[in-house]
């Protein structure tokens, strides 16, 4: 038995080792190691190295063999609308106008609380299958969305959708800054859960209730989003309306600040991508929903080139139909090619950075998204035994182009397993599936009024 | 106890009854039916209806409750290059030219029959595990992959690439067509492997060669199939050699019949889409290696609507790479929309038709891709207790839009069970795994040369 020299230092204690066959760590090197260790205390990765430098620095509480495994930090999805999972499939194959009118919003003006929290819930459910463990929220009723994600484990930014109409949800403008208020103050000490201000977008809400809405982002010192210039429909009536492109317009109030994310950013031109440069705004790129509502691709290889701050998001699950933030990353990617007709454009690193590093700073969060001494351990694990994983050449080839998700056997939240090869440690799946039939029954019969 | 009269017939022996909650069965009234039954004799579907009609009706050796699941056909996969997937993820990013002559020729160079019969497992694993039932295969040294495709379970049309240039394979046509001859007699009793004959392009092999393989097929019967229309670089290449773009190349030599199957069709005009047509040849899409290697995308919707028979494909996993037929079934309705500016372009139904029923006849096998009487009982189920499957609206939309291919939890093929619940039942995947590691050693070893 060999006792410690006062040259060598007992082992700290720490909460879990976890020992991977590859870390795909998304640090500013975009360091990969094999053979690795991650420690975990309180929540957040105290140290990172080889497994047996772990085993030696650190006394754990547990450990967790990932043997076969490949760890990488859970992927950050920066544009959903969580409760819509509800209504997956529901309507497809049609243009986002007459979809939104003819059939999703006459179903939405019905929903009821259960109903909102059982779409979030599924949602949870499929984020926490497929390895999202964060994601910016925007939707109606958004404190059942927040319950559902402090339950389950997720980590989320919620912000409460409003148009300049009357919508069953706000009569007034002042309805909404009270209610955002209250989101607020009902969050502001939780740990997972922040809250951002979310308009919906510049042809649907005033200028006049952009800027206000914006001033409340200020002074409650939190993110302010927007869909914007998504589609040329809308380019064409902000500039009916307006006389203004979506961003020159946003430009002209003020309203594109390091605060400011916006979502889409299909219909841009390269001035414009220049003023985003300029500004600093954070642009989500949700290149499944684009294809599928028709609107376009986005332009992503060149804000990146400019400096652009890109990430990726994945939209509501009735305009994808998936929350499946690999399927998105994947398809980044392949489209980027397309569309600016270069075989190396949107690269898979440049793909896997929008789906972690990029999109925490479009949540304001941006000590998540990569696997780093100091930062919450939101981490995920990919089993190599599938056969689509099959051989190794790259491990960010496989993240990227390789992997459906599914491949996901371990997803992991501020240093707490959420889910385990099979079992969803803090969601009752059988009980979900449950509700969700009851639940399409509810909708079936809205849909047929 | 009650006896039969003569007015009720005693249930007629079966080999398998299967219970499921739903059938998408994608005959030709695309009937879905639920609480649902397939009764199973010699390989062959024998009957299918209500469950309770099947238990009347037969009396089965065995039984398969696939109760909370959803059986389809098993997808067809209208071109790939099984071995290839050996070298999934060496090289991304990169255009085609590149990509071939820079990293995937110098290490195939080297290829021995051991690598290609790994290569060809770990397809075969992927497509077994993503439920891909059948496909077509151009690659060198067929008999390979057809060991491979006998050995596990699988159904398969093979075809030697060739080229008019010398490669490792042949020294001149001649070699080629022994090569081809012995293929298929080797496989022409087999049940579940047939040959086609796949010239690699109009670009790479010279007209004559193209006539007198073309000869060989007639002559055999069996399907002849080439890479066509790829991109605008093949485009230019043709008319720079031969004063003719590739379609109206092969129109003009008589090569554009109903035995043929143009893989791609990237690069067509309205006109070219009018002569497809005409002459009934079928086209297999290949919609994430076109966008991967920057090809372009398809017009799928014009050729629909002009009624060519349009299949899908995966090609191989050097330029996807996935070998997953659910991902390119959502992605080429996904990006039909783009093309297309109209979101109701190649809609799910349609999506759905050419990973099954269309591709089925690009392989000259029309009586594959469909669940019904007399058809071979090839089939998947997919398990509705996935998250990103719930709530359910359309099952065809969560076949196409919702599911990533892992839900796949049956594939059956001439009603043999090859995968179940996570147990391949025909190949040791451990062992895979053991060989896969080892292969991408040598794949490393060689490319550093």
């Amino acid at each position: 038995m060999t006792h410690p020299t006062a040259n060598t230092p007992a082992p700290s204690p720490c909460d879990l080792i976890i020992k991977a066959d590859v870390v795909v760590t998304q640090d500013d090197a975009r360091r990969i190691l094999t053979d690795a260790g991650v420690a975990i205390k309180d929540g957040l990765v105290l140290d990172i190295g080889s497994y047996a430098s772990m085993e030696t620095g650190y006394c754990p509480a547990q450990r967790l063999d990932l043997s076969g495994k490949m760890l990488m930090p859970g992927l950050v999805n920066g544009h959903t609308h969580l409760p819509m999972t509800l209504l997956r499939g529901v309507a497809d194959d049609l243009p986002l106008m007459e979809w939104l009118e003819s059939h999703i919003w006459p179903v939405e003006a019905h929903l009821t609380d259960e109903l909102i929290t059982i779409g979030a819930q599924i949602g949870c459910a499929e984020f926490i299958r497929t390895g999202c463990t964060s994601f910016l929220n925007g939707y109606f009723h958004e404190h059942l969305t927040g319950n559902a994600v402090a339950d389950c484990g997720l980590r989320a930014v919620l912000g409460e959708g409003f148009f300049s109409f009357p919508s069953p949800m706000f009569k007034t403008a002042e309805d909404c800054w009270q209610t955002l208020r209250g989101l607020n103050r009902q969050f502001e000490t939780h740990s997972r859960v922040r809250t951002a201000i979310t308009p919906h977008a510049a042809f649907t809400v005033m200028p006049e209730e952009l800027i206000a809405s914006f001033e409340l982002a200020e002074e409650l010192d939190i993110p302010w989003q927007i869909h914007l210039a998504e589609s040329p429909m809308e380019t064409a009536v902000c500039l009916d309306k307006y006389g203004k492109r979506p961003i020159e317009l946003l430009h002209h109030h003020g309203l594109l600040t390091k605060r400011t994310t916006l979502h889409h950013c299909v219909d841009v031109t390269d001035e414009e991508i220049e003023i985003l440069a300029d500004s600093g705004v954070n642009v989500v790129h949700n290149p499944v929903s684009n294809l599928k509502l028709c609107s376009g691709i986005s332009p992503v290889q060149k804000m990146l080139d400019a400096g652009v701050m890109v990430g990726l998001g994945t939209d509501g699950a009735s305009s994808n139909n998936q929350l499946n933030m690999f399927r998105d990353m994947g398809l980044a990617a392949l489209v980027g090619k397309v569309r600016h007709e270069d075989a190396s454009a949107v690269n898979a690193q440049s793909a896997l950075d929008m789906a972690t590093r990029n999109s925490a700073h479009c949540l304001g969060w941006p000590e998540l998204g990569r696997i780093e001494k100091g930062c919450p351990a939101d981490m995920i694990a990919l089993d190599l035994a599938y056969p689509n994983l099959m051989p190794v050449f790259n491990y960010v080839s496989h993240a990227v182009y390789g992997a459906t998700g599914m491949e996901v056997c371990m997803t992991m939240v501020g240093g707490e397993v959420l889910y385990l090869y099979g079992d969803f440690k803090t969601i009752d799946i059988n009980l979900l599936r449950t509700n969700a039939l009851q639940a399409s029954d509810w909708v079936h019969s809205v849909a047929e009024r």
